[in-house]
């Protein structure tokens, strides 16, 4: 299949898994950089993620600007992914999510995310809080409405794999599409596990030799592409999944 | 479309949205300000949100009497709706939960609920919270069984845009039922989120100018119109949203 | 219809009800008093709720034996149902649940559950904890397994709504098979906010006289049939529901 | 039918149940031993649990090799079953999940699961956690990649039903499938009954007399066989339930 056709595809697959294991909402989104030119991505007109379809993809140069006239609705806060593509050359795919049991660590003035569950030592070690007031004041939207918002998302990202937006949500990026979806579902889980054995008092983290060695791990071992294959065919993308492969 | 078709079954679909995303259980009700008449508001008969149709839907008076003759049973509490659009000219869509994650806060002596997600920017900054005991005394069902109990929640809402019914739920308003029904998804997670950040200490909320940039957000906006289309299919409205429209 | 039938289907009903509203899952049971004869009941043969059918109804005797001739396994725990209908002739319906919720409130040594949300005002003030090892001692299987069990539990219940079971559940109890339902829906809601409600501190509970104004309203009202109906047609029981009335 | 064939169908049943249970997720898996060579077992191929079909299920050695020549890709943590068949010769089943509500115990530094309901009180007295740190470092990917891993796994396992794995999930074992299954299903809330009680303050424990009384029990009765029927039937698995029996 044409690489930008398979990338379309699997963009509609992604959004459909993460909708279906509710990482996305009706809002958040989920893009995939452009595999012939690295200055460009594809990302879903504005459009929630549970019934976005392959009609639906648009292609953003890393301004946010589309790449061929566009008069459908665009999701607003698209700067978030032209700038972490733009700072991050390594990283293929982008997630921004609203995800409820990230929240709680995105505004707590305590505690940090910690990695606690292998399906997230790759995770890292360190996740930023990048909160919009600390350069733009405390009277915007919360939203990252353009590229100055989002190239400061960016820079706190860092070279992380993940950052939380206070009281907003979360970045997530990925060496692939299938690498980004996997991580993804598991964030929210390794949220919830993290605050009940904080309940209970002190717990056990993901050491750095166990994060390098998660992250050593081939994400397209058929180990990691189980994820993939089972979640899209609970969101009914078996159809897509066999168009676009995933070998 | 007549407005007034319209806007019955705008209140059909909210009901089915609400039931969806587990707003509204078997129980609570809401209703919208009827377009051409401000001393009437539509509202379905007693009736389970998840189950109301078109047919379903009845004009009240202010004072909860039908503007016609109604042999069918009505909601016990539907007071509460007309003593809040009586008091408040600005709302046009009244909403009333017992959303379980609002409960635990609307009977806390220590703990105000507080807007900490910014997809609750717009509940304001300040959320009272009502008990019927305070000036009915604690023998009774709790129940707003009469526009004297609904004035008295009235007056406690004041210029508010949500208050809480100690040991029974909320209420909610809004300047349209899309932007009634979209604050009102997420009220609940809100509630969760400060929840459990609590539970890991101090923590982050919504800064007055934050909620002020919120409420400034344009609610007809495609990014605040798309959850109500997409929950209305996903709540199995599909056909009642295209004959509506939203636009 | 013939009463006799109409309790079975009824018995379906709620058996169905309480499966798909998750208050009873492959195991626990729910029964009703025979409608012309004081000293039976009926409660289906070994089977769960969720999959139960009016052929699956059996009519037992207070003493937990079949009034006729059954080759079929039964509930070993069927004596709870007898024991309660024995000692409290102002019953009409029990139930037998081992619902998530409530089970930290069964075993802790330091917290009572008490009625805190409007739905459970009618849960009554006091709530008793029955343990088995009580009067039977720590080697038991913990199931109530003859009529000495039953009976212990029944005199622990006394004149109270609702009796936790230790490490096990909870038995509940209904002047109408319909009343049963509606509070028992609303018993593990009453559970987890009184527990987040505790996480924050101190908190309001239902007052002895709002819980006298809830047992006075009337269960047969629409108001209080609205649940059962909305919650039969969930389950699947429109025919059921239809066939049986609960006029 | 054919003892071969039945236990592959209750292999694919197990599966299923603990997929939809939500037991297992894309991940995890599930093995009964060879019903007539002990030192083989049954387990699928790499798959989700929720997608495993007959022809999935393939033959193992006790160290992991498979049976019979194989091309598809296997399990990579196979290795747990193989080890705890060859210490454990009671053992006839054995699963491994990554449930959540058990990973907060996996990683706590204060706190041990504990039987504390009924329906896990065969789960056993004691439950030890494995951390593959403590042997192989803390730069491993903390899967169970060869037998020496495994060997370690069921050392700490010793003669008890299940352990915890640190940051990873559990190991259970069963006297037959059926039997693995039931528990299974209810460790998870197990799990979580004890974080809820654990947070009102001290609370009651299974005792040693009810565990054994509990282990008493006989797993083939139709009350502990109900719950699998049940489960396998919500499963979508009514057709392989009745050609498989479960006499």
């Amino acid at each position: 299949m044409d690489p930008i056709e398979r990338a379309r595809r699997d963009v509609v697959i992604a959004n459909r898994i993460l909708a279906q294991q509710r990482v996305l909402d009706a809002y958040g989104h989920v893009s995939v950089r452009h595999p012939l030119d690295a200055n460009k991505y594809l990302l879903a007109r504005s459009c929630s993620p549970g019934i976005v379809g392959v009609e639906d993809i648009v292609e953003f140069r890393l301004d946010g600007t589309p790449a061929r006239p566009e008069k459908r609705p665009l999701y607003l806060e698209r700067f978030i992914h032209g700038a972490v593509y733009e700072r991050r050359p390594d990283v293929k795919a982008v997630l921004h999510s609203h995800a409820d049991d990230l929240l709680p660590f995105s505004i707590s003035r305590t505690t940090r995310l910690r990695p606690v569950i292998h399906s997230c030592g790759d995770m890292g070690q360190d996740i930023p809080v990048w909160d919009i007031a600390h350069k733009f004041g405390d009277a915007t939207s919360l939203l990252v409405l353009n590229m100055e918002h989002g190239r400061d998302l960016a820079e706190a990202l860092a070279g992380n794999r993940i950052a939380l937006m206070a009281a907003h949500g979360f970045v997530a990026t990925g060496r692939s599409i299938y690498d980004l979806v996997r991580l993804s579902v598991y964030i929210p889980r390794n949220a919830r596990v993290q605050l009940q054995a904080m309940q209970m008092g002190e717990h056990r983290v993901i050491s750095p030799g166990e994060t390098q060695a998660r992250v050593a791990l081939d994400p397209d071992s058929p180990a990691l592409m189980r994820g993939w294959e089972f979640w899209a065919r609970e969101a009914g993308c078996e159809a897509l999944l066999e168009e676009a492969g995933a070998e």
